[in-house]
């Protein structure tokens, strides 16, 4: 059983094990709903079955042999060099340990040694994402767009940005 | 063979023989690079093979027994009535006839149906791809955001917006 200061480790090959560890990380969230959660698990088993061809990237990490958290990724079809962070998510009894920043800067590094420019986030704009927002928003990121009313009548996505070092900053 | 007076009908269902229509339609355009035309013959297979769980709705319009322009649309996952229109395209051959414009209203008649309440389209601010903005705002669609680079650098992405009729503006 990990210790709070377990050293941490970064796997990217996803094992037939994650499935499961993935789905009662993110119940425990208590955070998800049922249908982010199944996307969340179908997103790792797409990654088992058809490997990098499924598009989706992932970091997990580790302490003590234990998953504590986990990034996904992946290159935005038709573009060169967008990508999008699908999830970042820290097992609720080893948050506050810098673990989501770890993954965070962990993938825009992998990011930006496949080539990549630009890290894309979506999230709702409610209330209750306004943690996640500001910890992406302390972490470089900016808001690029709002779209009013996108998931629900009065629930707006916000699209976030960040220019990863050594691109330009466009016309 | 179809006149240009033929009439047009429109079906939803897909049929085997679309893939290879679609093909050569998309590609007849000169307008759609390689990747863009495998990606469109991709989401009839995937309609093909997985029916409504493919989350890719189409309508065909045919003249005289002939594919002539179809559409391609879906509900967003993780949203509540909010459909993206991922592709309208007519046959050269078939053009300026307002097949595509019959495509676009059927489809948000289809969407309106089913409790859609809002139509996203993402396209290229490139140039080449006025004609296909202009065509969306006269239809009534507007200019939601913009997102610089998003497609390379230099190449922007514009979101466009319908909400339909008999939903609220929200707040």
């Amino acid at each position: 059983m990990p210790t709070d200061h377990a050293p941490l480790s970064l796997r990217r090959e996803a094992l037939s094990s994650d499935s499961v560890a993935v789905w009662a990380m993110t119940s425990a969230t208590r955070f998800f709903r049922p249908d982010e959660i199944a996307i969340a698990v179908e997103l790792v088993e797409e990654r088992l079955q058809r490997g990098a061809a499924s598009g989706y990237e992932f970091l997990f990490a580790e302490a003590a042999g234990e998953l504590v958290g986990y990034a996904c990724y992946g290159l935005i079809g038709c573009t060169l060099g967008s990508y999008d962070l699908y999830w970042i998510v820290v097992d609720p009894a080893h948050q506050r340990r810098g673990i989501g920043r770890l993954l965070l800067e962990a993938a825009e590094a992998a990011i930006a040694q496949a080539g990549g420019r630009r890290v894309y986030i979506e999230t709702s704009n409610r209330p209750v994402y306004l943690p996640t927002r500001e910890f992406y928003l302390r972490c470089g990121y900016r808001l690029e767009a709002l779209l009013p009313d996108y998931y629900a009548d009065g629930d707006d996505k916000a699209i976030l940005v960040k220019r990863l070092p050594g691109t330009t900053a466009g016309p």
